[in-house]
């Protein structure tokens, strides 16, 4: 019976591992145990930022040492999905999963966090934020599912995409072998690239079936929309890479997954309530004995497009000074880490169809133990 | 017996009164009666912001029209505190303090908000952020309590201060006349003149004595605070412009007015709390019902100058691309919101000496009938 | 025969026209000569940039007083067109343009700067961005010239037009009304209005015909553009307005305009061959003596959209914390400047069709007196 | 005889050496020939930008593989000095310094580039910003230009210094050992590192003596300078990383350096002086045929402290949305690389002491071949 960890770590600087390579020495990690990593880096999350870059290779540069193995093959088989921008109280921090192989120890609860993973083939750039897009989001889904071992798509709490985008080069070569690439705009299409994986999240979870869009759905109809999908896109990947998070009576540990869709930006009720699916009270706040029990908080959200929160105008979408989405980050974040008194969250925008429309989601994995040991 | 009125209004741009044009327009505000008005425009909130000036401008014109009176006048006799910044999920609004006499009708609580102002004299440009400015603030802070009728010093509950500080060219007078400045650097003399603003409403609460502290007190001794003053600085004052409110039994009407200091950004028990001595409950929000009985949020925060916020690293002092300042008010501004479920509220920064260090202060102002009528 | 005159301002804030008011006040200027205003403030440039409404409020507010007529009115007949960044070396600014009555004064050179003005009819939402857009700017500019008494039209040297644009109130009005806007979203409508209008001044300057492009070409061919139009588009306004610069013997005075199409971002070619057209060396700078014989300096430039200048990456259009209109009007400011050795100069961005792709235009207004006196 | 070249390579993102990698694979560089790298990255010149340590990383790695040593030492013998943020018109690039041992081949010209390079001892915390601070600078300065081997101080052209600061966390050790440092404030610390660089730089020079200054004149006496000093301050040194540039009678190679002081942000003369001391025309720009000849441009430049260039006020200190280093940035470089017709410009700000106050300075490679060839 497997075993899943998970280690929040902070960072002194988008370059520092330091903390994983402490853990991996003293003995506490096995470095050939790492599955995925999802964190948050002090950048500015835009198509410039860099540090999610530079940690990553910081990070396959310590797993190549400890277990000698080139980084370029590392980077095709552990997902490493940053978010950058640590807007007001968000801490920089990164969670490494770890799956280990099945103590004979008898099971401490009846499920338990589980934990698959999957990369699709490369998508071309003309299938990019089409259907054969979606379908290969879900395709590669099933197969994370299917790795983790999670039986019911209802134990199913969080999927966690990295999708590839068009760059205008790429674009470019497209067109000129004849193909058609949905948009040469390389910031739009990342929009379609999380709106692709959104779909495609939801067609693997049976939220959606294959008839209910064809492509003029992304990015339109924004009734579609999976409360369980946090999309992320970039250029500096070619094919979909998936991460699924869900309960399974096939795992062991003390760790569980509870997740709520946000209604909006300020949905205070989805965070007290997940955390309540944990047994976890906040009254107003995490009593500071229990912030240990929590393992890690997942939010996806963005700027309403409407621009009015409950009626009353906002001036996120408007100002060139401050990014929308770095905006919104900040305030969302300063809600969630208030509920669960800790700074240390992994909050991220360009939730297009993740979660409702001016809202997004939210996904918190706990320890059962009531002392929050793992 | 007085009663006092609170109008939150939106505006579309920094120039906008429209709201308050047609309020006095179809005669629920009369002009003669408005004594103060504290609002959030959609700035960058640093020196060069100047959606502050635009909306003074826009609103002693209006209010010069329908009073016929000149703007230069009314500008020294109503306190106009604005603070620009509406980051994330905060919306541009001000709230109009309005003073009515009082009816013939029987009082129907035993008190109701009270509102006091008061402008000192000049502060010459060697005296501010020094012990002389302490006092300057004090002795007005005084005549506004006076001026509000509050008999009793704990009855008082957010005391706004508008504070003048030192330009460059001040400062160069000063020297060219023998005098001595305390810094000429524009924006540290903004932040000793905060601290002096928040030693002076102190001293006139007498939260601290006069030999609590001295000149170097200021800016240093952060165990010196008032968790019920909120400062201003600017360049566009020369005297201490004081807004003062309690709670008052010798004031009519259903508004009330309750505070608390918040020990940190993530303190929503501070605002949960405040909420309870108002009798409305949020659990964790306030319900939707209750929201309109709600008049007025008014929050200072500030970034931890230590760099980290229940001990985890913050981000916010070391980012070139988006002011501190910035950072923490979105960051509040989300927490508060999602209890209150609002967007309107007046999150301002620059909390030196107000309320705890790294935290702030919080005040909110609501009807005493269930049904939030005003 | 009539004389114009340029009077460049500086201003210590935006809302600061007190330079303007000491020129009325000592009968520098009339009042009533007044006949178009442009200038830079210190704002961000971008669609929350509120420095421009606030000139405009004081501006109108100072002729409002001086002249007794309404500033609803004034706003309406005077063309108060504002960039809004002052990026670098560029100080904040205005050339107010007056006509004075031609005085009995013999002439004293062959031809001087004409000045005309025009307002069109208002753009219904659903022209903005069309053909009848470009035909209303077009018919406006040919009434300018007209105003301006000018009779070739290779005399023309520079076009301001500030053109209205679509907001996603006013296309949602349109839409509900059956009609069917351009585009919804508020800043692509700018850039269509910017298109318009300067496909408006090549046509009435006969450097396009009729027939030469269609909707289509608007944003996308841009072979189409003028070296003499420099467009600006707001939601402040509702129908064209343009100033109309160039040299006529029927004007009397020192003043003369000159222009040139700039080839990219580097072109200091196009500045000192300018400059030259006046008779102003600029080995490599403009002499101290001769800086005062420039009146008005008005650019406007535009970061490449490919990506690079003369073959180096450029990282303007991918920096979401500084906007690109920001970073190439920073640039361009500073090699202009450097050339004629002041920064009280008008650098514009969004120069679609305006000038050369990746460059655009350059007009100088300088006095043909050696000693510059005016 | 040595031999030093320039190899000026374009990189399509912080952590790309591509082109490095293809030089040294195609045996045009050899990686141990590599002596010093001085670069732009595209961040934003903060505390907060790390894409400098992200380009050193790669380069170190890149290098370790090549020469198959560790990074760790590389760093502390091969100094990289990286300037964050690429405004405006400037692409990102490094320079790669080599020296080869001299060929057998005639002297070409009668002086050439010469290099030279020297680390310090490690500075302790109290004595950066000190006396101490700037000997042991101009120690390893006079160290530096032994190991170039130019035997007259003027034909020194261009020192570049890389200095610690004091973080919060080095100055609070400081202090708790019983040492004062000059400043816990990281960035006047920086400041102060700065000053003590280009002291150094001066006192090495013999451009002042020991008894013209004291630890007081740092940051107040601006009438001290170095016109050939380029400082940067960092976190990540411990010690003094020096590189010398001159020119000398002991080197082979067409190259040859020279250099003039800025008067101001304006001063295109000591552009086109400086191509002039090296036979290169600029009338008003390079000639397209000439460009090539150019192999590193480096400036230092700084936002004039008194707030106006030439008289006219300029807006860059108090802006809060862009950092005024930014501004002067993207302005000094517009006008450089349109005198040079080039954006591959190292424009670097933090100016203090370098060249005279509200200017800078400005140093040329350039090949001395007509045909640009090295």
């Amino acid at each position: 019976m497997r075993r899943a960890s998970v280690f929040r770590l902070s960072m002194a600087h988008p370059g520092d591992v330091s903390a994983l390579d402490r853990l991996i020495t003293d003995g506490t990690v096995r470095a050939a145990e790492v599955v995925a990593v999802i964190g948050k880096t002090e950048g500015n999350g835009g198509v410039n930022d860099f540090t999610r870059g530079y940690f990553t290779q910081s990070l396959m540069g310590l797993l190549s040492r400890h277990l000698n193995r080139p980084p370029a093959r590392l980077i095709r088989e552990i997902p490493c999905v940053l978010s950058g921008g640590t807007e007001g109280v968000m801490s920089p921090h990164y969670s490494v999963f770890c799956i280990s192989a099945g103590a004979a120890v008898p099971r401490e609860f009846p499920s338990a966090l589980a934990i698959g993973t999957a990369f699709s083939e490369p998508v071309p750039a003309e299938e990019i934020g089409r259907r054969a897009h979606v379908e290969s989001v879900a395709s590669a889904v099933r197969s994370a599912v299917g790795d983790a071992g999670i039986e019911r798509l209802e134990e199913v709490h969080f999927v966690q995409v990295k999708c590839p985008c068009v760059t205008a080069a790429r674009a470019a070569a497209a067109v000129a072998a004849g193909k058609a690439p949905r948009t040469s705009d390389s910031s739009r299409s990342m929009a379609f690239a999380r709106a692709a994986g959104a779909f495609g999240v939801a067609l693997a979870l049976n939220e959606i079936a294959p008839e209910d869009f064809d492509d003029d759905s992304l990015l339109t109809d924004f009734s579609i929309q999976s409360p369980r999908a946090s999309i992320s896109s970039g250029i500096e990947v070619e094919c979909n890479e998936v991460v699924v998070l869900g309960n399974s009576s096939g795992w062991s540990g003390p760790l569980r997954i509870a997740h709520r869709p946000m209604i909006d930006a300020l949905d205070i009720g989805a965070v007290v309530d997940t955390l309540a699916d944990l047994d976890i009270e906040a009254r107003p706040q995490v009593a500071s004995g229990a912030v240990s029990r929590i393992a890690s908080v997942l939010v996806k959200c963005e700027p309403d497009r409407r621009g009015n929160v409950r009626g009353n105008r906002h001036t996120m979408l408007d100002d060139i000074d401050i990014n929308a989405q770095r905006h919104i980050r900040g305030a969302v974040a300063g809600l969630v880490a208030g509920v669960v008194g800790d700074g240390r969250i992994f909050v991220s925008g360009g939730a297009e169809h993740q979660g409702p429309d001016g809202g997004g989601l939210l996904a918190i994995i706990a320890s059962q133990r009531p002392d929050g040991s793992a």
